[in-house]
This record gives C-alpha cells, sequence and structure tokens, in this order.
C-alpha cells in the first residue's frame, strides 16, 4: 500500500494486475461521474442501493450519472442483513440480464456492507465476473467492507458462507454520507475501526476513543480523518494478504464468537454488536490463556462503551456458541480457531489463527455474561 | 504448457501460481485416492455426480476412496442441461454446509460437462472458494468442459450467464469411462475436439476425420490418442490466455450462433449438435465475406456428418437467432461478435473477435437451413 498526498490509498490485488485505489473525496456527486470513466470505463453501468439508500440518495447520484452522458440504469433491494443472500443476488442477476447487460457492464455498488457485498458477488458471478465500483455509505463499509475484495452472501448455516474474491476497480469514500446514519448504526462501524487499532495500530484506538463523541455525533472532519486512518489499516493488510492465507486473518478477531453469536441468535444481534462482544471474549480468553496481557480485554470494553456499544451478553446458551464456531469458515478439520492478541496493538505472530479448547470458551463467555472483574491468568496459562 | 512424457499436460493458471496438471491414465479407480492426497490434499472430499454417472460408477470411486482411508461423502443432483442452474447449485451448497464440510474440503467432479461446471462452481464459491478435482467421463469434458478452470451455471436467458473462474487442482482423464457412453454423446464430444482442429490444427482435424468410425464405436486406444491430443490444443490456448482477453476467445468458433440455438429452442437442441450447425454457419459466413477458404464450410459439414451428427438447421426464424445472439456474453455495446476462420487449421488473427452484420447472419442462416451448395464469394467481399 502506498498514499500520495493523503487522499488516495492504494490497495494491492491481483498480483498487482488488479490493484485499486481508495479515493476519499468530498462532494461524490460531483465527481463520481468522471472518476467512472477514467478509473472504471464500461459500455454501461447499474447502480446498486437498497431501498434505504435510494430513497436519500438515489435519485441524485443517477441524476449526476445521468447528466454526465452515461448509461445508467438502478436495481434496489430490500434493506437489511436478511437480503443479503442467494435469491435477492439470483434477482439482480436476473435484472442485469433483462436489461440485456453486456460484459461491457460496470456495477456500481451504493450502501453499507449489505450493498458492497451483495453487488460485489453479483459483479464476481454475471458472466464470469464484470466491472466494479464501490461507493461506501457507512462507516463499516468505508473502514472495512467495501475494502479487500471479500464479496459473498449469507446462508442460514452462516455469514458470508457463499462468495468469492473480486475486486473492485475503484472505492470513492465520502464521509458526508455518514450525516445521515443513525447513531447506533455511526457506532457499529467505529467497532471495526477499534478493531483495526486492537490489531495492528494502538495510537489508532487511543485516538478513536479520544474522538467518540465528535464521531458518534457525526463531526465530518473528525469522521474523515478516522475513517482514512482505519481504511489505511485495512488497505495495508489485504496488500500483502490479498487471499487471506496469512496476515489477513487478523481481521478476524472477535469474528469467530462475534459470527456464531449472530448465527445462534438468528441475526437478532447485529454484526457490530455481535464482533464487539466477540471482542472482549476473544481477549479475556487471552488473558485466561495468560499470553494477552491482564486488563486488555476491560480497555476494549470501555472502549466500546464510549461508542454506546452494548456489550452485554445475549441470553445464549455458552455451548450452543462453542457448537457454533465449529462451523465457523477458520476451522480447520472441524476444530475453530481464533486470533489471539498480545495486547492492543499486537496480535500473537503467526500462526494467525489457534486452536483454543471448547471449555475455555464456554468459561470465557460464562464470564463475560457475570460481568466479572479482571481477567486472571491461572489454570489456562501455558494451554497456547 | 509443458508436456512430460506423454501422459501429463501442464496448465498454466492464475499467473503460474494456480497451475494443474491434466493426468492421463488407465484405471481411474486404483489411481484415484493417492493422486488426491499427492496433488489435491484436503481434509475431507465430496464426489459431486449426477444420478446416472452415480448409478454407473458411483459407488465404485466412493468406495476406492473410502478404502483408502479418506473422509468421502457423495452429493448427486439430476441428469440433464436443466440441471445446471442456480437452484441445483444453491442445494449442493446447502448440502455441504449441512455436512458441515470447512474450507479444507475439496470437491471432486465426476462426469460431464455439466457436472464439470456445477461442481467446479460451487468449488468456486463455498466459502469463497474450496479444492476442486475434475475427473470428466464424456469426450465433451476430457477435451474442452474441464480444462481452463471456467465454472458456472445457465439462466434462462443464456448459457452460462452465471459463473467464474476457478482452476482445479488436478485433472484425471481415464478414457475407459466412455465405454458406457452412448453413441450420440460421444459424437457431441468429438465435436468440439473437431473445432480445436478447425481452429488450430488441420493435422488434428484430419486425424479425427480419418479415425471417426472407431471413436464412434468407442475404441479406447483411439480415444485415447485423439482425446489427448485435443486436450493439449485447449491446454495450450488456455495457459497463454486463462481469462479469455484474447486468444482463448478463439475457442468461442461455432459458439455465437451455437449459443443463440439452444437458446431460441429452449435447449431442444444439444449444446454438440448446436455448435457443430454454428460452425457450418460461422465458417459459411466468412466465405460470403471472402475471408475464409471456399469450401471450408462444406469440408466441416463432411467432417460432422462422419460423425453422425445432424447439422440440418431446426425450424426457427433466421431473426430469432440475429436477436439473440445480442445477448451474447460476447457481445460489446450489445453487438455481437465471432470468430471467423480463414480456413481450416486457421483463424483470422487478432482481433479475435469479430462484428457480422446480422443480415448476413440471416442470409447464411438461411442457406444453410435450405442446404443449398457451395458457398461464393460475392457481394459480402471487402465488409470485414
Amino acid at each position: 500500500m502506498t498514499t500520495e498526498g493523503s487522499r488516495e490509498i492504494l490497495v494491492r490485488a491481483g498480483g498487482e494486475s488488479r490493484s485499486y485505489t481508495i479515493y476519499f473525496v468530498r462532494g461524490v456527486r460531483e465527481r463520481l461521474p468522471q472518476m467512472l470513466v477514467q478509473h472504471a470505463p464500461a459500455h454501461r453501468y447499474v447502480l446498486i442501493c437498497d431501498t434505504n439508500v435510494d430513497e436519500l440518495y438515489g435519485d441524485g447520484v443517477g441524476a449526476s450519472l445521468v447528466d454526465a452522458g452515461l448509461n445508467v440504469s438502478r436495481l434496489t433491494f430490500p434493506a437489511g442483513e436478511a437480503a443479503k443472500d442467494r435469491s435477492t443476488w439470483a434477482h439482480l442477476t436476473d435484472r442485469l440480464a433483462e436489461l440485456g447487460c453486456g460484459r461491457d457492464t460496470a456495477l456500481v455498488g451504493l450502501g453499507g456492507g449489505v450493498t458492497t457485498d451483495l453487488a460485489g458477488f453479483v459483479a464476481a458471478t454475471f458472466m464470469r465476473g464484470v466491472g466494479l465500483v464501490q461507493v461506501p455509505t457507512t462507516i463499516l463499509a468505508m473502514v472495512d467492507a467495501a475494502i479487500g475484495g471479500k464479496v459473498g452472501v449469507n446462508l442460514a448455516a452462516g455469514k458470508n458462507m457463499i462468495g468469492s474474491f473480486h475486486p473492485p476497480s475503484m472505492i470513492v469514500v465520502d464521509p458526508a454520507f455518514t450525516s445521515t446514519l443513525p447513531r447506533p448504526i455511526r457506532a457499529e462501524g467505529w467497532v471495526e475501526a477499534l478493531k483495526h487499532g486492537v490489531i495492528r495500530d494502538r495510537g489508532h484506538f487511543k485516538g478513536l476513543v479520544e474522538q467518540a463523541p465528535a464521531l458518534l455525533e457525526g463531526d465530518v472532519a473528525a469522521t474523515a480523518v478516522m475513517v482514512e486512518a482505519s481504511a489505511a489499516i485495512k488497505g495495508q493488510i489485504v496488500s500483502v494478504d490479498e487471499l487471506d492465507r496469512g496476515t489477513r486473518q487478523l481481521l478476524n478477531f472477535g469474528h469467530t464468537v462475534g459470527h456464531a453469536l449472530e448465527r445462534v441468535t438468528d441475526w437478532s444481534v447485529s454484526h457490530g454488536r455481535a464482533v464487539a462482544i466477540g471482542m472482549c471474549v476473544e481477549a479475556r480468553a487471552g488473558e485466561m490463556l495468560g499470553v494477552t496481557a491482564p486488563g486488555t480485554s476491560e480497555e476494549i470494553r470501555t472502549a466500546l462503551e464510549r461508542f454506546e456499544v452494548d456489550v452485554a451478553m445475549p441470553d445464549v446458551d455458552p455451548a450452543a456458541i462453542s457448537r457454533s464456531v465449529r462451523g465457523d469458515k477458520k476451522s480447520r478439520e472441524g476444530h475453530p480457531r481464533y486470533v489471539v492478541i498480545a495486547g492492543i496493538g499486537h496480535a500473537l505472530p503467526d500462526p494467525w489463527l489457534r486452536e483454543l479448547p471448547d471449555e475455555l470458551l464456554e468459561e470465557t463467555i460464562a464470564w463475560h455474561a457475570a460481568e466479572a472483574g479482571r481477567a486472571v491468568a491461572g489454570r489456562w496459562s501455558g494451554r497456547l
């Protein structure tokens, strides 16, 4: 990853051949048409967004493209994680075929993580792959989902169980979109930014905590700075390991437990909250093993609470979670694997994913549910 | 592409990093378990085949893997092109999730082109990609479908409209499988082999014509020789252009019209027959333009008839075909494109795909339908 000035981040993909740039801009409506022509030339463009984003921004962005003389269509789907499934994907591919779209089409995913994942999977599979531009509108999509080329849909059996790698031609980030986000949705996004701090950069973590009130309020200047810093961490990690065979697995911190929580609660716990709880539990498990600095889990929890994220454990059986983690994509030979951190800003070195005993996981979940005090390394010491 | 001895063909993919070998073997049941362990190591294997192949070979191949101590499951789907759709794909991905398959699973596609395309698309998309081994059982799959990493399913709107590139870990070809094929199914496969001769190698074309009676009879020795020669042509082409941006497009000779014919007849014309007719029509169009050697179309038709392929044009409106070709994956800006050959053994040089006037296409189809005599370059000369 390199930066040119401070407004662009180059992300390596496809062994350089499919590298792309994240552009940080203000005034996407004015800028997007020219950027598409320059960085993602296509015979026609299809804007894909959910019904919420369509109502807020569909007409404006669509009109700006039409006014610039581009051949543009617009497809929408119902807002919400439930729409990120095979049937919405099938519907969108059918609509592209009906529109007579050829392989010289580029899709523009305008929205949050559901949209960038779904539009991305459509782009990856329609006619074996068409162009893709991501225009994230949420914090979560700006710092995480839109970056790195992972695209896909959920199965009842688990998040993102179907998908592929399909790097975009470019990502256009305009922090102004975040001004219309509800406060809890902003907070969800900052959870992934905090995660970037935990696994890689203590300074980023501390900066986020300090700026929490402004970021929650939707202060665009503060948001722009922190989004760019956080996107840079993600961009750097996926640049060195696009296909998730090494360092990129660090991004799964909090996600082994987080994804299981989403699954066992039938997606009633949001992704951000599930990952937040997952980070607390997985950090605490590391403390129990004596490899994570004492107090780390608590520092993470305090930071999450500054962002008004509810980290209370929902009423689920710890055994159900430890059963569910076995079906995780990170499992090998049926054994779930976790990212373990040394402390805030540093993960344990390679192997990035490590097996933890089910019993430890269940005990840690129970402890977190009881919101007991500081972690104490004890009988689990020396087990990793 | 390189050959080691004469029993292996190396196919380049993923910028070398995902290159794989086509192994020509006898006695796949005895050889496969060890080959899987060596070339496609996985925690578990899932054999995917249609109900016909399952009945003939499922128990035998399955038992050989189980006997070798491998962790093996078997999934089947209904035989026939109609099953190559999103719903069969969705069913297979659900079954993998139910079986608790992790990313350390490899799928083994055992069957014809429908199976290798479908198993390949499941492997490409389940958990963003798992291992894939192709064990083709038809001539068509051995010389064409299993090679090159193109995987996918059909939409009502067209063949292979959904898919991706997912190179296998290896391809295992045992010509003995072809002994149980019905004679017309063998012939279908040799159509694609003839196409390889037309676009690249007059000697291969002539060899096929000479061997036609033995090949139709299912003579295993003759089949082995011609399958290997034909697979080598395909392997060489996809090695220089995996992602279909240049030379690989040559493989589409006969397929612009062929795919349209399949579509407008609602798949009642088989792929092999549709491509056979497509080759006659597209060669004839080249003759009309004065760029293809006179008599080429007739020589192709005679060769196809030696393989007992019915090249009579079904009763369809030529205008319906010229409308349908516009939705082809090869179209750009809504204009269909075709491979044009100079004569048998040679295509016209880059650009590999060229636009032809709708009117010429319709006239050529009408001519072919009337089975009129030798092509004469006339008013279309100089139009390419």
